[in-house]
């Protein structure tokens, strides 16, 4: 009997609107190296152009969701150059997750160290298994999580988001929750299910409302108070103007589920 | 035997320094219409120039604390004009609130939804029945909640905003307590009491220490920790000159409760 | 029997790589007098430039962790320059914790009042025993906590924060841990016993990675996303190149404890 097996750093599986990218390096647990990060930005492309998806999952083969940098490839290089660009290219791939289109939530399903952490806290919803552990981890190797540090200060308090950097211990999947880091924690044989349900709960909105209000979430977060008001409030006005609103609204006054153009 | 029903959109009740709006429009939910947001300006333009206030309540009539924007007067109209100027115009109001010189309280006794929800985020503090439910729907209609973003993602978490904000779903009062939405949940008919507490604790404080704080507060949270102490240091140093403090501190040491001048 | 009481507002005793300060003046609850204020400002300056220190802990004698500003000193002086200067050097010797090259952890073990509380919120780090209690009380002798505020409204949500400002009243340790003010609670036996869990921790990490962490972590703090990523990238390629972190790769591969060069 012949096994195949797909050699694809990055997999992608589309069903119903989501799309799943699967990391699929397990026995390097996922590691962020240059091949596995090339691959993400590649999909990022990809789906940043597809109008037919709503909602992107990113999930990972085996007992690590993701275990940060490649220790082993960074340690094989040593110019500065080559740090500079191997963080810059990771930083800037994070930042494809924030814009992106539509919502990208995390499947958490075993250990998110270093950038495996800011992987879950970037994106903009997690869901782990209940056996789910997390850590920033990097200054057990003499390594502290700056580029983690920037997506995990935004994502749990200061307080919080210092005890984990400074003592790279892990946090389990209901710290994780009380914190913010994730959304929803399931048992282990229940996380399908829970993604599910918000999966299917985003699909099942109008895609020009999902899109238009992604973006203005996070450009309205670096904004002062007056500024945002003024950015969201131009957002809404064109919102109003697509014709799923329309239908929305009859929709609702007449008790009846909406039926959108864009599906 | 006749009952006269007060037609405003919103009644305005003062005692003990405690100036109670209340939203009046049970059957429409208390929807913001234009009417609602015009009549809201203007108890919020009187409050701002009255020295006998100490603490403003906003409640509401009926089951629902506010469903949002009035989506039947939204859809009657068509243009973007219109909607800039009525989505314009609502962040304009709930910026007020953030301006008025003195707390300002929400008390939840039911749905707060879109808009209505925003109008919870926004004010400084609140106090919600057991039964209270909160959610940003638009998204439902269509319509991301643009500017109730600005005042959740404010508020809470960015990944519960975002869970909220992509969703629709509900969350119930001790979801919101837990998440810093509100401060206090209390049973249904407890309500007054736990909101007597706050507003009892706020106007016996000095109205100048208040009126200087709440501005103070407001502005700091924009700017950068540096240029946030010299503001807030030259404040304290402005209200350490009031007779307030001198009378506050002498009653201090001498264990007796203070006599403010303007009460 | 002679006992020789030492006179000094804030001691300092070093062991293993912690420095710890003492604020000295129980008697008057370890109140931020001029004194204590010029005390700790000499202290911060000489642990900037201390190598061997990899970890600073603010600890009090007696009952009160600290009970902020000196009132007694403040009401005896009436001019605003004299408060214009003591609130600037208050908040200055607040940005000299934010400024220090090495985490500093609050050990609270009474009453953390007004700016007692903002030296908590403060710190990179907190343990609080069970019996501790939070409170920014100057709300109640007409003086609003401004200075404090700043550092609270960045430590816990905005509406918690304003009711522990407009209120004045206590919090206690659980609702801090909860509310992410502190990050870990003793029973009051045991609290010397939760902070060494967290100084050990931190004293066997890389001082070129903890000091390198704790200036990013703060600067990023303010920027906006992309421009935090860029700073935070250049910071980790600087670490990438400190001897300790091949000998932390290399310890990691090879399952063993590193040794860190500069201990």
């Amino acid at each position: 009997m012949n096994t195949i097996v797909d050699e694809r750093a990055v997999l992608r599986h589309d069903a119903d609107g989501t799309a799943t990218l699967t990391l699929n390096r397990p026995r390097q647990f996922n590691a962020l190296s240059e091949e596995m990060l090339e691959a993400l930005a590649g999909e990022f492309d990809r789906l940043a152009e597809d109008a037919s998806v709503r909602c992107v999952v990113i999930a990972a083969e085996g007992r690590a969701f993701c275990a940060g940098h490649d220790l082993k490839q960074m340690r094989a290089n040593s110019d500065k150059a080559y740090y500079q660009a191997l963080f810059a290219r990771c930083g800037e791939v994070m930042q494809r997750i924030v814009n992106l289109p539509v919502p990208v939530i995390a499947r958490v399903q075993g250990l998110a160290t270093a950038a495996g952490c800011q992987l879950v806290a970037t994106c903009d919803l997690a869901v782990a298994a209940r056996s789910a552990r997390f850590a920033v981890s990097g200054i057990n190797v003499g390594l502290f999580c700056s580029t983690p540090a920037v997506a995990l200060s935004r994502s749990v308090g200061r307080k919080r988001a210092l005890e984990m950097l400074f003592t790279g211990e892990f946090i389990n999947a209901d710290q994780a929750l009380e914190w913010g880091l994730v959304n929803r924690v399931a048992d282990d044989t229940a996380l399908d299910e829970a993604l599910g349900e918000l999966t299917s709960s985003i699909c099942a909105k109008s895609a020009v409302a999902l899109r238009i209000g992604k973006a203005m979430f996070q450009r309205q977060l670096q904004m002062p108070l007056s500024e945002a008001y003024d950015f969201a409030g131009e957002a809404m006005a064109c919102n109003m103007l697509a014709e799923d609103v329309a239908e929305g609204i009859d929709a609702f006054i007449e008790k009846r589920h909406p039926h959108w153009r864009h599906r």
